[in-house]
């Protein structure tokens, strides 16, 4: 395995779209004003920020209080301009009064 | 809570948008293959499918051999209609070779 071909492989990596999948757990009587506060991020995120392709929130039919975001950014950095994008401090703060939980998040590669 | 009212929101239920989270598991060794399955069936699915208004595959990062579909469907109408479209076979017996565990689905209210 050359540099070289490490170097392609680090290049293209970067270049490939990252999704990102959230699960955001409202704490107890807060289930609709979490919904509320990810929507509105949502609309500020896909506003603000050109290099993310997709970010929508969902709502568990089992589990009213359990919310899961569904984003896509263009690039690794794109996601790494996320959270040093001016309305995500506003956005963690509205978030932070509904949520009784850490968010659990994970890294994706998207395919398509 | 009024008859009325509980026939307004059913009737609200089955405008709402449906999002479907599966998570599927390859067979060892059949990694990329089920990828490939994964993508030439979301091509299907969004070619054949109006209702059907995203179908993106994404890979984790941390298990290269776990894929997550990001679905979303218009209406309740046009999920019931997925597994009856002409490529849901094709698709399924496809997949069939390459997963090493029954597919976790989980439904959801897409509220953006």
């Amino acid at each position: 395995m050359s540099i070289f071909g490490e170097a392609t492989r680090n290049r293209q990596r970067r270049e490939m779209m990252i999704a990102v999948i959230a699960k955001l757990t409202a704490k107890p009587g807060h289930e609709d004003e979490l919904g509320a506060a990810l929507t509105d991020g949502a609309a500020k995120v896909l506003a603000g920020e050109p290099g993310c392709l997709l970010y929508r929130v969902a709502r568990s039919r089992s589990d009213t209080g359990v919310y899961t975001l569904m984003e896509i950014y263009a690039s690794q950095a794109a996601l790494d301009a996320h959270p040093n994008a001016p309305h995500f401090e506003e956005i963690r703060t509205a978030l932070s009064a509904h949520l009784g939980a850490a968010p659990e998040v994970e890294f994706l590669d998207a395919l398509n």
